[in-house]
């Protein structure tokens, strides 16, 4: 039998190709496979050698083509074979990516993996945008979470903990869900008027943008008709965007700015 | 007067050299200025030319060698000779990093800015230890605060919000509150027994690991005297670290696994 091959689990990124790391791109360049998500761009692929053997097993909401068992089973067979296999996500593998369910199934077929990590979209978001995700008085803590559910079971998420106007809330996946967990936080007290920006395809030149508020992001993102994926912004640091409309301006001047708790 | 330059805000990540991206190496590259925080390597530093002007205003805690707005004049006075300026910070410089602090002061002088994120700490410790930040059934969803206080003033932190057990938490800054931090959450009813990752100087050589639990991860971390800067993973999460010790692995065992609300 032979030596069993090495599986690199790495972040693609947002989706610009400069926002690889130098890691990504060094192991990509290694590769002789590669399985690649639905969301990695052509732009990345081309950085894996003319030889490799490139393998997709891209999911999208509601559609997974390559079911996870099976993804863990393909990464299993090519690392068998003795290959150096990139298993390549988009965004960082180990931030909503189920990375670790693919590194439990290569360590107990007794296959060596290492993790590259990579930027995620909120910091895709943020960087292209110029919102951060925390600012001293805006928002002292980020969060994120997922706005998707499997199976088409309801959400199942903290409310009352995600009400928290001091932090920083980031929706992934939450196209699909926006007006439920709009009317749920404003159900939890959080304001109608508080800022929320949607970026659709972060960082690519299909980028789309909407500033909106919470009463109005559901109904404005659908209206938009986004293609692509779609991150959700929610919180005070909106304002900060470029050019945040001046009603959501005012409405945060008008309000006394907190001292938050970190230098 | 001269045209002036431009400033770009970039993101430095953990402190593995190779996890900056393409484009913050290509922007040290045409660096004519670099004005770096004290948590930037010198590896990283080397990237930059070798005639560019070297400006360090390192920040340490509870020590500020460089006030912040004294920072901002720095680069807007480089900016202001014409310089192409590269200001340089660890990590993101939108996560905790002040950045947007110093764009705002830059688009108020005129001065164009751009921004290029970083691999966060975060990103750097998951990676490194296999340790994930989501993960079907023990997180669905991940926060970041800092357990920093600005003037010794007390930690104003949403403790009810944060003691949730189906999300990672992820504490930047908090090896000198880290007893408070850990008693406050149990005093909000997380189990005594959650495992909590620390990590110090994560992704460099220097590179240093603590597994504990709640209830003793202060007096552990106060053992370990750490030096540079300590990241604390708290969750569940944590018990997929390679060697959790078979005690954190047989209380999550015991415990009932949740599905959780993502994909």
């Amino acid at each position: 039998m032979r030596k069993p091959g090495q599986v690199f689990l790495v972040g693609a990124g947002p989706g610009d190709p400069e926002l690889l790391t130098l890691k990504a791109v060094r192991l990509l360049g290694c590769a002789q496979a590669v399985v690649y998500d639905r969301l990695v761009s052509a732009e990345v692929l081309a950085l894996a050698p003319p030889l490799a053997r490139m393998v997709p097993v891209g999911k999208a909401p509601k559609v997974h083509p390559v079911p996870q068992e099976q993804i863990n089973e393909i990464l299993i067979d090519l690392a068998l074979d003795g290959l150096t296999v990139v298993r390549l996500k988009g965004g960082d593998p180990l931030v909503f990516g189920r990375g670790s369910e693919e590194v439990a199934a290569l360590n107990a077929a007794g296959i060596p993996v290492e993790i590259a990590p990579g930027i995620t979209a909120a910091q895709g978001v943020a960087a292209a945008t110029g919102v951060p995700l925390t600012h001293r008085g805006l928002a002292n803590g980020l969060r994120f979470v997922t706005g998707h559910c499997r199976d088409d079971r309801p959400l199942d998420l903290d409310w009352p903990g995600l009400a928290d106007p001091d932090t920083t809330l980031v929706v992934y996946m939450g196209a699909a869900n926006i007006a439920e967990i709009a009317a749920r936080l404003t159900g939890q007290g959080m304001p109608a008027s508080l800022p929320v920006l949607a970026v659709a395809s972060a960082t690519t030149p299909r980028e789309r943008r909407l500033v909106s508020r919470l009463d109005r992001i559901a109904d404005e993102a659908a209206a938009a008709q986004f293609s692509g994926p779609v991150l959700f912004v929610i919180g005070r640091v909106v304002s900060l965007y470029q050019s945040c409309p001046a009603e959501i301006l005012a409405m945060l001047a008008a309000r006394p700015v907190q001292e938050a708790a970190y230098a």
